[in-house]
């Protein structure tokens, strides 16, 4: 054989080449034993690629005790057009309203979060912020009322698309008019008005929640008193439109998403929104994480190979489709990642620069340097054209953590640390000490 | 209304957001005119998410007489399991072989390309490489032979999971044994045992195609002069492997996938192949080049916004995935980009370095800085490996280029440069000019 041949001509010290030659090339089966059932499909039946008929989807059944309900009984009209007769939004509060009111900190969620950022005495599991929100903690709660709101357009109490239409009786499924971040923030400050509270001490959030920070800082400048906003940009741009699409599209292609019209029926489009989920957690985590935390990590070592996933990094991803299916709504991902598309600060305006001069107040931006889906020059970007737009009370800080877009969720030590001394701050002056000061 | 009263107190200069709330505030209708027929779907039939019965598909009605065909008639053994009775391999050529045969230039395709790199008198069609390969060009057809072959596994001609299988005489679909990098290299020195080219001037390769450059460095020493690997990598890393396997589901999620037996069916699984190649598009590119290219440019300005495309960037991953649907055999998709996944030189090896110190000839690695899918680190890596492995003949670029991996398709000053000058120099030393000689 020519190729074992040339094989056997290299130099001696070539050992692990020559290993390998031998495994690719030492076969030799008479023709009449040829193996005709291949190896593609071996195992496809760990592939999970088939619609399994799951649970219950929680956002179906969620326990009304768990959270607040605050049920504003007038039409709430959506900015691109359609009006709803009410709307519900379920919230979450930690630490007290001081007698002025004038403690309250207002936390958006990302896309897929429920109000549940702590534990409390309706809930005792986790929250998705549980050591970011305490007494002595970040935001310490011996000092301020904290409120997280499920956003409007979600699945988890709030008015979305998988509500009952007191009018229809059924769900609103696609009929839901589209949403903007104007929408989720105009919603949750007619919660803050019934509350009672006139002025926030801070409107903070991360991603999506990011987007909605900044809004309420730019639209609301008697309200909010300082603007924290992590992981998040000014405007959508085309690489993270582009993700998004992705993950709807894989969602509006199961045949069972049924042009949204699911909720009677025995499936739901699960396949869709596991897929879609498994596209987000590329865009939520970094390469550099997974190099370290995976490498080239197979499955099995003895199982072969087939066209199923054989590494674990595939397994991960998997897995983060599957645990997602059940908890979360696909038509809520539609609405919700659809408004994070529409997301731009200077709508109407002349330029970013010329929009940013309503956001007065101090401002804290963050990013991660490994983010894919907000990359870091966009958290960038903001901090520049909001100190261009005269703002002086701006603080920036990238962050060097491995874990991509998701360490606003993970990272303790320097979200935590900025958080806590930005929110607690008092500013005697503003932007640079004087440069006559300094030797 | 309280939120008209916020919006006017707005100092007076701020005119694009008073503009803007009260679009988003002053609809008042009265409920009974409430609008239930709402805004999620309008437009919904230009989602293009339907399954749409196209033409037969591109690689089941390929012109024989457009390439050259090579036909291997023995078994061809699978380096993981499996042997094939025989094998085809398309391949077209440029230039003329010389009478010592030394001047031959084995270029390797993408995952996605077929043999047809340049136009020649069977086919008129300009190919991938146009206006890389011609006389005088960066690989010069007057000076050359050129030898570009279809992948084993791919659907242009060459022997894949579409093809006949002689002994049962219906498609091998998922029959077809599992491939590597190393069977698609073999299976291509084959055909040049066949033209009776025993040593390559050089082995051209990007991305699949600098793996299958490298490995042909690596694995046949006496057979390869000179090795050009570009947009690749030594071996896959976990963030690639995500980015492929979302498109193997893609297509396998695809009902009418039905574990690779779709060749007798009405309708392929175009849909999942839609996706996946728009999923493919996404690492193909760069956000930097849609941000100048696309921006925030929306598909129509009329048109009310929908759960459906709105922005131009998901109007041309639309495109992307609608073009390739039908000139690409899905299960092909599965094959060559596991193959992809599977790749690692150091396989079988303690280190990358001791590998690589059988790729004794000259090198030439590039890569380009936007690269999403083979981020240039890898590049940059390889190139530090092949050194300290005791390589002193190895070229590196790093291009600065918008597009991405795409980059050696598009890029023709950098990529046709380096190739040119890479090809053509001959060394009469290596490595560094001595420093004793430096002024």
């Amino acid at each position: 054989m020519f190729f074992i041949k040339r094989a056997l001509v290299l130099p001696r010290r070539s050992v692990c080449v020559l290993k390998w030659s031998k495994l690719a090339y030492s076969t030799n089966i008479p023709i009449e034993d040829l193996d005709l059932e291949f190896k593609g499909l071996d195992g496809i039946s760990k592939c999970t690629i088939q619609s399994i008929e799951g649970p219950e989807p929680v956002y179906l059944k969620l326990k009304e005790n768990m959270y607040k309900s605050f049920h504003y009984e007038n039409k709430f009209t959506f900015k691109l057009g359609g009006v709803l007769p009410e709307i519900k939004l379920a919230y979450e509060t930690w630490g007290h309203l001081n007698e002025k009111k004038d403690n309250a900190i207002l936390l958006f969620t990302g896309l897929s979060a429920n109000s549940h950022a702590k534990r409390n005495a309706n809930n005792l599991q986790p929250g998705w912020w549980e050591d970011f929100i305490g007494e002595k903690m970040a935001i310490d709660t011996e000092k301020f009322y904290v409120i997280c709101v499920n956003h409007l357009g979600s699945c988890f109490g709030s008015s979305g698309p998988y509500s009952i239409s007191p009018i229809t009786k059924k769900p609103y499924a696609t009929t839901f008019p589209i949403i903007t971040v104007d929408d989720m923030v105009k919603a949750q400050f007619l919660l803050l008005d019934h509350l009672g509270v006139d002025r926030l001490h801070a409107s903070v959030g991360s991603s999506l929640g990011g987007m909605c920070s900044l809004l309420s800082g730019l639209k609301y400048p008697l309200r909010v008193s300082k603007v924290i906003a992590i992981s998040t940009c000014a405007r959508a741009e085309p690489s993270s439109i582009a993700m998004r699409y992705l993950q709807r599209k894989a969602i509006m292609l199961d045949p069972k998403w049924n042009n949204g019209f699911y909720y009677d029926q025995k499936e739901h489009p699960i396949n869709g929104l596991r897929l879609a989920r498994e596209i987000a957690t590329v865009t939520y985590r970094s390469g550099p994480e997974w190099k370290e935390r995976f490498g080239r990590k197979k499955m099995s070592d003895t199982e072969p190979i087939t066209l199923c996933p054989s590494f674990e990094i595939e397994n991960y991803l998997n897995h983060q489709g599957e645990t997602f299916s059940t908890k979360y709504d696909p038509n809520s991902l539609l609405y919700l990642s659809k408004a994070m598309d529409l997301f731009d600060l200077a709508e109407g305006c002349d330029s970013m620069v010329d929009a940013l001069q309503h956001l007065k107040c101090p401002v804290l931006i963050m990013g991660s340097q490994t983010d894919i889906l907000f990359p870091v020059k966009q958290q960038r970007d903001l901090s520049k054209w909001i100190k261009e737009a005269g703002n002086s009370q701006v603080s920036y800080f990238e962050m060097d953590s491995l874990y991509g877009h998701d360490t606003f969720l993970l990272n303790l030590n320097d979200v935590g640390t900025a958080l806590k001394g930005f929110l607690e701050t008092k500013l005697n002056k503003t932007g640079e000490i004087s440069k006559s000061k300094k030797k």
